[in-house]
């Protein structure tokens, strides 16, 4: 139906998270009856992506590129930051999330995914050995990591992941936590599921 | 927060149509941790659109550009479509809408958008005057145009601009219709709308 180049355009952009055939082809003829610009931007874009980004050899968040002669990113090379906590995050998105809250000030890891249920043995892309390495090395700053959050996801994916996670670091006797569970911010406690419910209880904390 | 190639794209990525800064940065993150290859077949996407489509000079749908010499699409240039309908859709992707559902034989015209209430006048990249043009001058190998079909959603935009197409094209003399109005399929009529219902009652068949 649609010429071959249009096709093209929907097939490889379909294949991106959150986008199906409908909309690629929206897109594809917006982007068509746009203006020059806006197609160079996005080729930049995609450009930038690929030649723009390096990753941090501690926390593996991304970095950009024309910080050469450095492999630590922002977080990992700012001695404002505390850096005796880690606080370790599914994907690169979560960490942004954390940090926007404002109110973390200690270094990030980013695993790189989780374990699922069907998984018959641990995803090898996951920085777990990493993990494990910069507890034991004190390479963050000569200063020994006092704290590990796991701040993954309150899913069965998540919950697996921080259990593993947990009993692999517990011989090197670092504090670990988990995010708190409970009721979300503005919700009605008439409409809260049972496991929100029974999380909130089991974190329920005594007023001053 | 994030490095700057990162910011980019997601300031690029966010402007089109359907995409948020949210969805936008975790797209970076996908193609970003993806396989080099899916990353060019991105870019030759958006450069297919660029360089190998051209569009109809009849009808205004898109067509490939290898196709050259050749000015129209493989709708006008195919002697087995019926060259005396026309329908006209208000952009490419309810063409196509049309075309899959498997029932229309004839030509198309694509308009190329629709009035909004707030316009003070006719926009000018509308395809109107060339509509009337195929109707005026039997340029569709040679054949009379006997019926134009307004395929244009049933908004208040899409009202609008085929009131004014009707007024428009009255003079020439050919069949003008809409598309009918009623129930969807699967619609049960206690949660139809009065719209849609008075819709229905007006576009009522008899049995046979």
């Amino acid at each position: 139906m649609y010429p071959k180049p249009i096709k093209e355009f929907i097939d490889n952009f379909s294949k991106l998270p959150g986008i199906g055939p409908r909309q690629a082809a929206r897109l594809a003829f917006w982007i068509l009856n746009g203006e020059k610009k806006v197609r160079d931007n996005l080729k930049k874009a995609l450009e930038g992506l690929e030649h723009d980004i390096d990753i941090c050899s501690v926390c593996f968040f991304t970095m950009e590129h024309s910080r050469h002669g450095e492999d630590k990113c922002h977080f990992c090379d700012n001695p404002a930051r505390d850096h005796k906590m880690i606080c370790v995050t599914e994907k690169e998105t979560d960490l942004a999330t954390i940090e926007k809250s404002g109110n973390y000030k200690g270094l990030y890891h980013v695993l790189g995914g989780l374990f699922s249920a069907l998984d018959t043995a641990i995803p090898k892309n996951l920085k777990m050995p990493e993990l494990i390495n910069r507890i034991e090395s004190k390479k963050n700053g000569g200063k020994k990591i006092e704290e590990v959050i796991l701040a993954l996801s309150s899913t069965h994916e998540g919950d697996l992941t921080a259990h593993y996670l947990e009993r692999l670091l517990k011989p090197l006797k670092v504090k670990i936590t988990r995010l708190g569970r409970g009721l979300p911010y503005g919700a009605d406690v008439e409409f809260a599921d049972a496991k929100t419910l029974s999380g909130a209880l089991d974190g329920r904390k005594e007023t001053k």
